[in-house]
């Protein structure tokens, strides 16, 4: 590797202005080289999704020479892949700013770029999505190809199958690209998987065929057979094209080749250009290409923290973190309940479910991507007996919305769900922020939700969760707790009020606000204002003792980091009403419904849910003249 | 067709009081056709599922003559053809009640009896729930077969590949049976769709296997071309076994067979039974079959309201309901704006859209039952220029929940669902009631939700929504309007006031509860009580007009026909509080998550929406000492 401090201007990549630069290099190759340097240090620096980039450079490279990006339309599947492609559309400059606060997002955005036709950060929705950008082509008369840049690992996602299902009929000009890596963030799973792996291995179809037919013409009884295989007519392209799993579905389909060969892939894209239907091409491609320690270990390296080029992710660290404590806990209770499966959708080791996976193999399931049949595969498990814990993150919970109502509510069945990233999740922006579960997750009959403000509390409320009579979940957001008061111990409550209640003003939280609640409480009673702070432990159904509590105070505020339409304050509001209540009450949630990228602790600072901002809140509403 | 006023006990059906009796009983042809009569006598009485019902006769009695029900686990696909299996299992006698108010109901139910293994009612989840139940007994060490039952139409859903990719991989005694029927509610779509019509006109696999194996031992050449076919290994079984796409994932597969074939469907059961592997049976069924009439018209009888067996349905029925004058109105705003698009899943005909889609074929698109798909591909045709609309029942919706977020919402793309079915729907009881879309619609950032009272409504609100500058959603319910109040007019505010506003008590409400609230206010000024009527027309955002207005109240209830936690009552309660309200806010909305099958009108009773029930309170409320 060299040295990251290589100034730009001297490079080939400092040429590409534009995509139509690409046709003014001849060393491409070298272009490459250079693009990989540029992503380790990018991404070393500011974090990111390493493994998937390095994988894709060639591939971008020539989709970028072959396909005319605007007129072509290139949508790319969950988009953690289009750094390359954001370097080359004219954002080079603003590359190393990606993934901060004010700079470029990590995922396509058709805010940021009219390059970026689709805005992607959720897996398996690129080839419904282009499908949708073909057919206004169509109607509009406007000429132009629509690329779908899809990896295996989101082929195991149903929306891609229906995606499939649909383009199949579609006339022309639409290609998928599979990036075929492998791997998806956990490893690959399921028969598509297996599949994909059987036809890795097999030569590719044109070059089959070729080898076929010398053989058939040179053998004695090759022409008579050749006769009889008419009466067979698609024999030799089933027996030689092991992906006609593309072709039943009414795709053509060109590959495996190599996705490192520029060559190859210009031959390929070109190709799928001249076919005059839906065409599937095929590209091999290695997780981490050009970088050792990524190569090694792409799962590491599928999306990381700043780290060290020269010595790559410290990986030994072991920080708790509400996702270990989950992952620790629900070992624990495994061993004693026979019962206990878990299910996760491809994010085994993000959460925490690595030592369960090795400890009770046979009550593990990881699905792949495919968050609905998770939930209803648990509603399976829980009608058989089983005890099913489904740990998903709060923003892909959201495509099991109708399964947890239809296979889990509506049929009494207890399945309990670990919703991690739940809240503001930082750097992935805004198609990953997991304010949602808490307004969807409440208008889900029956459900208890349970909401740790700290690793400590994670065991007890699983357990409640576990051990309780309905569907249940129990959300935690990433990474670590937030400070935590002196004396600190969980009550087992479904509510705690800290302070003496005797103040006129009241704050209401949960989760990890409650630490800045707690905070703001100690440097508001610095100032001679006296609050106190009520704790909700479960957060649906609100326990009508927490609201007569609450009756007797004269300013209420409810500091929540989810989204405010449909959010528990906006319930409690509801309840006060019910109970005659007097008093003032406000709200203080997140009030926009997409939240850019930025560190958590300037997202929260954002929405006024510091200590800072919760403290200037209560003074300027109720002790400001 | 025999005198439908036949004793039931003189028959062969009475004589089964449990799926055991089968074996009992030596003409099951008979008795086939003594359950045609019994459902055609049954449904034409109480409306149902005809037509489905009607081919799956055999199919139903032999599975439960080959499989064990309760150790072995049958999970029916949708289960709107159950009504054969329940007659089989003890319900023969309350086959009468069926999608009565108290009777049975229309749907497989946990609850209803141990011989339901799933509560099902919504396609594509049979083969995810069912592989949770097969994992379940393998955990446990159970013995049992596990059985899923599914249609050709719910294989184009995506959670049903999810289910298939994850069964494959599963070990033995998982067993899926394809009731191949041609056809889902809509006519089928889409690549899947095509791939089984070419399969259903070729040789089964084990008969085209065996002609084969002929003609290569007969012929002098056929020896030698068998050597030479042992390098390609897999050909013979590729080349006569035109299903391959099963067996590619991990599947045995067996047919297609008969399934009006008793022998045959016996012979493969017990086939499916002996192969150590998980099988799919591809059976072929006619819907309506032994019914004339709904043979010819399987669309029209797949879902039908009480007729007269003798005559038919009457198909000329002309009344207008909220789903025609949405088909008659996207006609009228397609002819003048050739951006219009009109989306539907499966459901073009009760949707209202056919119309649509014989005059805009370009500009229309039957998905197939795939909702996530429908929304993100409409989604695509948005950021392509387009103005899609997409048309799907509120219960189905659900299924897009994470595609509205992530794939139109976040992407500020207009896209307009008319979201048709919403509020109770009757009959078909609590998997298919729509009364959780204003919930979930409600934690949509920045979507404008029309809700109109009246047919006439219709047409200006969806201009509303299509001349918007965002995200919109039309919602209205099932079947005609309710009474409309003398010289109504439609206002085209965001909301009205009916009354002179000097009264105390204020009545809020939306959509068709809006005529009940109107009446109540008649009949309660003849009591003496003063009311005003304040009726939404757009529940989201809620006009902040509308708030000021309601400030000045004493009593205020709002009236809503929808699940109450995420409801427009509770969020308003919340807006009451930021603008100081300080009088009386109560809800009266649906508080039971799921709800029963029962008429319309019985159910807006039960939750106290109808005129009575309006009064009612409001006297209780605040007019009772």
């Amino acid at each position: 590797m060299k040295d990251n401090s290589q100034k730009n201007e001297n490079t080939l990549l400092s040429k590409i202005k534009s995509p139509k630069d690409l046709n003014k290099i001849k060393d491409l190759n070298k272009l490459c080289e250079e693009i990989r340097e540029k992503l380790i240090e990018v991404i070393s620096n500011n974090g990111g999704h390493l493994a998937s980039n390095l994988g894709a450079v060639e591939l971008t490279v020539a989709l970028h020479k072959v396909f005319n990006d605007l007129e072509d339309k290139i949508v790319w599947d969950v988009s953690h892949q289009s750094y390359v492609h954001k370097m080359l559309t004219g954002r080079l400059e603003k590359i190393d700013t990606i993934r901060k606060e004010n700079g470029i997002s990590g995922f396509t955005n058709r805010k940021e770029s009219t390059y970026d036709a689709f805005t992607q950060g959720h897996s398996s929705t690129s080839i419904s999505s282009a499908l949708g950008l073909a057919c206004a082509k169509k109607i509009n008369d406007e000429t132009g190809y629509t690329v779908a840049v899809i990896g295996d690992g989101a082929l195991t996602g149903g929306l891609a199958y229906e995606g499939l299902n649909n383009a199949g009929r579609f006339k022309k000009n639409f290609i998928i690209v599979l990036n075929d890596n492998q791997m998806s963030i956990s490893k690959n799973v399921g028969a598509v998987a297996r599949y994909l792996a059987a036809a890795r291995i097999r030569p590719s179809y044109l070059k089959a065929k070729n080898i076929m037919e010398k053989v058939l013409n040179k053998t004695s009884i090759g022409i008579k057979m050749k006769d009889l295989m008419k009466y067979f007519k698609s024999v030799v392209k089933k027996v030689v094209n092991p992906n006609n799993i593309f072709e039943d579905m009414g795709f053509s389909y060109y590959g495996p080749i190599d996705g490192h060969n520029l060559n190859q892939l210009e031959k390929a894209f070109n190709i799928a250009k001249s076919l005059n239907k839906p065409t599937v091409v095929h590209v091999i491609t290695t997780k981490g290409k050009g970088y050792k320690p990524a190569e090694e270990n792409p799962g590491v390296y599928h999306g990381v923290s700043s780290f060290n080029a020269q010595e790559g992710v410290n990986f030994g660290s072991n920080s708790q973190t509400f996702s270990s404590e989950f992952g620790r806990t629900i070992c624990k209770i495994a061993e004693k309940n026979p019962k206990i499966c878990a299910i996760t959708a491809a994010m085994t080791s993000g959460t925490g479910l690595k030592e369960f996976k090795n400890k009770y193999k046979n009550r593990f399931f990881d699905v792949g991507i495919a968050e609905e049949h998770a939930v209803t595969f648990a509603g399976g498990l829980a009608a058989g007996g089983m005890v099913p814990i489904v740990s998903v993150y709060s923003t892909f919970l959201q495509r099991s919305y109708d399964q947890i109502i239809h296979d889990v509510a509506l049929q009494d069945l207890k399945v309990v769900f670990a919703v991690d990233r739940a809240g503001f999740t930082g750097e992935d922006g805004e198609t990953h922020q997991g304010i949602f579960d808490v307004p969807f997750l409440n208008t889900i009959p029956e459900i208890t939700i349970y909401s740790p403000s700290f690793t400590e509390e994670v065991e007890p409320m699983l357990n409640l969760a576990v051990n309780g009579s309905c569907l249940a979940a129990v959300r935690y957001p990433k990474g670590a707790e937030f400070k935590k008061p002196e004396n600190f111990k969980y009550t087992g409550n479904s509510f705690d009020i800290y302070g003496d209640k005797t103040a006129e003003t009241l704050i209401i939280t949960y989760g990890r606000i409650f630490s800045n609640a707690f905070t703001a409480k100690k440097n508001l009673e610095e100032l001679g204002i006296k609050t106190d702070v009520l704790k909700l432990n479960i957060i649906k159904p609100i326990d009508i003792e927490a609201v007569k509590n609450i009756l007797k105070y004269k300013n209420v505020v409810f500091f929540e980091e989810a989204f405010k339409s449909g959010s528990v304050a906006e319930k409690l509001s509801s309840m006060l009403f019910e109970n005659n209540f007097k008093g003032n009450y406000f709200i203080k949630a997140i009030d926009e419904g997409f939240v850019k990228h930025a560190s958590v602790e300037s997202q929260i600072k954002k929405f006024g849910l510091d200590p800072r901002g919760i403290q200037n809140y209560i003074i300027k509403k109720f002790y400001t003249d």
